[in-house]
């Protein structure tokens, strides 16, 4: 597969993981259930699609960077509907 | 920053997002509850980080490679729970 093909591939990927987040989203912003959700998923997942974006940045793969700066934004928020829960099963 | 400090960033960042998902796994196992958890979210991602395997692989780009292997077998656990849950709030 030549240099094109695989940079397709690596937006179709990012795509996929990215997008993937916002039935989450508007599933849990819609009925602030969060009840299964881990905040320590989320907290450590956030923080490494920070660390992600750097790389991408760094090593100038532009799939990296634009699939991580989006899935920031939309895990960064079931991250913070968790983190303000008014619930008291905040546990997992 | 030299390759080889980008490369370990990328090691980093791919522990984090990899691990990130052992809290959601051993709450999702342990309590058989995925009721928060959007389905359509993990079917999506799950097909995203096989593609991402997929580019790593062509793209030799190891910490992609070994970050989404281990998050295809994580999360595609948590996906198979949600998809067998007996439960009938599969919606999200």
């Amino acid at each position: 597969m030549n240099d094109w093909g695989i940079q397709a591939l690596g937006y179709v990927a990012a795509c996929l993981t990215t997008l993937a987040f916002i039935p989450q989203v508007v599933y849990c912003w819609r009925t602030r259930d969060t009840t299964s959700i881990s905040l320590g998923m989320y907290t450590s997942f956030c923080l490494g699609v920070f660390l992600w974006l750097v790389y991408g940045v760094l090593a100038e793969q532009w799939p990296v960077v634009a699939a991580n700066l989006v899935t920031f934004v939309l895990a960064g928020s079931i991250w913070w509907l968790k983190l303000t829960a008014k619930s008291p099963r905040n546990r997992p």
